[in-house]
């Protein structure tokens, strides 16, 4: 097991019960540990879901299960499993996550497409059904838990449980937001990262939702990377149980719906940073800010290229104010720039302009700067009005240990 | 110093002269060593150039250089400039390559635009113009000396000098290739690696030259990568002094030509396949065929999406068998491909095929073939007849160690 990342929140939240959600968990024993690794949730009727999944084109069949049941909009539970991602695995890992919807929807007497599956870990290697079976009969037969205990359940290689909470007034009423994610490595989501859970007690259409959770999603999940790789498994789903009591909303017009649809974005962007605080051998926080492109889109694909860049990245975590290294990543992005336009800022001091260094530049400011736990670094192209903002860590020795002696 | 890649060859090549070409080398002293880091190429009369340059959109006033000067077709001198690449400095660097082409143009009696300035190095101080002057000034009265002198002169992080030979029959001639090349980091060629240079005593007219080299440059140095950064120098160039004697090469019908252009392109391939064997931190020489892809260049993608996937170079570092991250990467490449026809071999062993693991899959010999130094990963997607084969080095610690300390 590997130290909890020093870039982990001091502990976990706060967090108050969602009305409609009751949370188990269990040891299906899916690796040689002796720990929980399945995940069960309960909600009530009349909850909505909806969800983003790896634009990847080897998913799992999880990811496939979802994705037609999400086109239904309802949902009665949430199965995760972790320890192993049941990815690649043909017929026989379909047939698994048909086993746990199935022996889950006669437990709960409701459609085996009312149920939720997600696996995390290893591909290639079916997911047991007995062993699934097995843990999901002891989860329905476990006193219910609480969020921590959750969060910790659906980990693999995370170092700590990730969890967060929002509210937002609809309509007179109060409603709570409360997310767990997972994710360390293989994070560059393509749409969702790894595996990331949202529940709310809010009366929410699923296609008012689903609507919500796709634009939250462009600005937290798909705006972080750990190493550029996109897992096969990577899957995010918010479930609205309709118990506050509020009107439902159904439409960005609705009262409330603005307040809403504000909560359930800071919460994906807590969640997301979360994971980036995770990253695998992560020491530093990075923040980039692209602005000046012709393009919100163009200006997006800039910054990942900065923030997947191994030069940049070990140039951070050797607090070292190369930024000629940034200006390699700008001119490897393919799109438009202006090398004489350029302007490069690290935390608040301006290290280049018009295509230089600032005369006079004094590197002590960025040096101290870049011996702290959160950076930020600026690009301003110079071109247009296009802006984005990425968020990744730095690549350390760490990396390397966890992926060079990971064994699968 | 790093100690010399553990992939490097035995010893450097025995190479030929090329009649036309005289190296000179001096101490310009652009970095605090004391070791020459100035390469002065002088070309004979009448000889043809050819080029392929970076795609940054970031480029050295070099590139920008060699790229309006190349439209003539015509060389007599090539200079390169060793531990300062004089990239993103504005009009003080565009001022220095100026200096640098009217001093050779005036020491040799010809136009500025016949010669070609690379310079490698670290990225925004401008390159200090009169270092450049005194060390052409030197070269210029220096003893002629050879290529590994040369080769040599030209390497900054490389752990060893690069050099390769080939030859063809022209119109009855033998005439003779060689080349020379640097680069070990920042190696994600998207036209051309880093700086390599290519001479040959054959007459070729320069279209043709050009037409071969940019052929040649697709399967070899834009088919490598070491960490999927691209220079914002990267530059190849190959000089054709006539001085064989042959019939000049016009067309590719013409006799000769043929082999000629096989001759190019198995240097680029030898000269590319030397970058990858000096990648920074490199330990296994990493070989990755793709087929069965829709086209030639969806499987140069996939293939590229692997290479680049630092989950499958870290779990080659680590002689991890761990097929599942060749699956991710398959599938985060965005191209087309059916998860349950993908068939994946390490070395000459099959470890995968149609969707899941083969049965009763061994995966000692897989592990034995990790433990060498030079790896296969084979991948069958099942669609179509596209090909390609790419080549990249694993991700060690020893990556992090030069550029988390590597001071600017």
């Amino acid at each position: 097991m590997t130290d909890r990342s020093p870039l982990a929140p001091a502990s976990f939240p706060e967090l108050p019960p969602i009305d409609g959600v009751a949370l188990r968990v269990a040891r299906a024993r899916y690796k040689a540990w002796d720990r929980c690794d399945l995940t069960y949730a309960e909600l009530a009727e009349g909850t909505a879901v909806a969800g983003v999944l790896t634009q990847s084109r080897c998913p799992s069949p999880e990811v496939e299960w979802c994705r037609a049941a999400l086109t239904l909009g309802k949902a009665r539970a949430l199965v995760v499993n972790a320890g192993n991602s049941n990815a690649f695995t043909g017929n026989r890992g379909r047939a698994a996550v048909e086993a746990i919807a199935a022996r889950t929807a006669q437990h709960l007497g409701c459609d085996p497409s009312d149920v939720f599956v997600a696996s995390t870990g290893v591909i290639g290697v079916p997911l047991p059904i007995d062993k699934a079976e097995a843990g999901l009969d002891a989860a329905f037969a476990a006193e219910p838990c609480d969020w921590e205990a959750a969060a910790a359940t659906i980990m693999t290689t995370d170092t700590f449980a990730k969890a967060a909470v929002t509210h937002a007034v609809v309509g007179g009423k109060t409603v709570s937001l409360v997310g767990i994610i997972k994710g360390s490595g293989m994070v560059a989501p393509d749409m969702a990262t790894m595996l990331g859970f949202v529940f709310t007690d809010a009366a929410v259409a699923p296609e008012l939702l689903q609507q919500m959770l796709s634009a939250a999603n462009r600005r937290s999940f798909s705006s972080i990377t750990v190493d550029s790789d996109t897992s096969t498994s990577d899957t995010v789903l918010a479930f609205a149980t309709g118990t506050a009591g509020n009107e439902p909303l159904a439409s960005m017009d609705d009262a409330g719906a603005d307040a809403f649809h504000s909560a359930l974005s800071d919460l994906c962007l807590q969640l997301a940073h979360l994971v980036v605080r995770d990253g695998e051998g992560a020491t530093k926080f990075i923040r980039i800010d692209v602005e000046g492109a012709e393009s919100d889109r163009s200006a997006h694909r800039i910054a990942m290229s900065i923030a997947n860049s191994p030069l940049v990245k070990t140039a951070i975590a050797g607090e070292d104010a190369n930024w000629g290294r940034v200006v390699m990543a700008v001119g490897k992005a393919g799109e438009p720039a202006e090398r004489d336009r350029l302007a490069i800022r690290f935390g608040a001091t301006q290290v280049a302009r018009d295509g230089l260094a600032l005369a006079g530049y004094d590197e002590a400011p960025v040096a101290a700067h870049l011996k702290g736990k959160e950076i930020e670094i600026g690009v301003d192209l110079g071109l247009g009005e296009g802006r984005a903002t990425v968020w990744t860590c730095d690549l350390t020795h760490g990396y390397i240990s966890i992926n060079a002696d990971y064994r699968s």
